[in-house]
């Protein structure tokens, strides 16, 4: 369903090959970071820029996509909220820009979880995410696709 | 249709007096701050805290409301982007945590704006917001007021 060859995402979205799940609109794909456990983005399958311009049945069905994303994430891991975020900002470091509709997907946690010999922490929960954390917390991929798996079976 | 007498957001819901607009479910307030020219909050009128629990009409309200506001702060203001975030951290600082659904939307400038006097810049334009610039940048009930005005009017 993607369209728009010079679009890294439509990339990412037509070559992806273990998703979490998808629908007929929207792609969710676990990020390489993992400071968040369980942290995903979740991409419209067409090229699309502009919430606006979303049709209704693609943001209807996004409203499935983050309750089926937020079960998923509570039974695994305990997660106990969740950050959702539509920036888009770097597609704007282009000129011309080529934004395409995504969503980050960040689970919060009170508690350490110890999955696959990892332990996972969010030291700042209660207050804003932090981009550093995160950033200096790339998991192995067998460790992402037991994540992935994990949730997948939840 | 507020019904939290322990949540702050239900009481500003409850007792705000110029909102940008409302509709039968979601209710639109400038923020104090003004770094991110056209900055406000997106509360659910009803007091849930969890995404999922949304109701139907709500999540279809709240897609006109998205793109009423941007389409307003794109005429009045010429914005180029918009970032939507739904996070509720601060709720988890209190126990028990009692989260008020509220979308926090800024809209993102390629380009200074002058208005009432004041000029509007936006240094970190193509990247994440910058909580500490728009922490500096209240501006006066006078100003919010022309501001709003010129959103309720475009």
């Amino acid at each position: 369903m993607s369209n728009n060859t010079s679009c890294d995402i439509c990339k990412v979205v037509k070559e992806s090959k273990n998703p979490v799940f998808d629908t007929n609109y929207w792609i969710v794909l676990l990020a390489n970071d993992q400071a968040y456990l369980g942290r995903c983005y979740v991409s419209l399958k067409r090229h699309c820029g502009d919430l606006s311009e979303l049709k209704n049945e693609e943001w209807k069905d996004l409203f499935k996509v983050i309750s089926r994303l937020e079960k998923s994430v509570k039974t695994s891991f305990n997660a106990v909220l969740f950050n959702w975020t539509c920036l888009m900002n770097m597609a704007y470091q282009n000129s011309p820009p080529n934004p395409h509709i995504h969503w980050h997907f960040r689970p919060r946690y009170n508690h350490s979880v110890n999955f696959s010999g990892l332990v996972f922490q969010d030291p700042e929960f209660g207050h804003h995410y932090a981009r550093e954390h995160e950033r200096s917390f790339e998991v192995p991929s067998d460790i992402q696709n037991k994540i992935i798996e994990r949730m997948q079976n939840s």
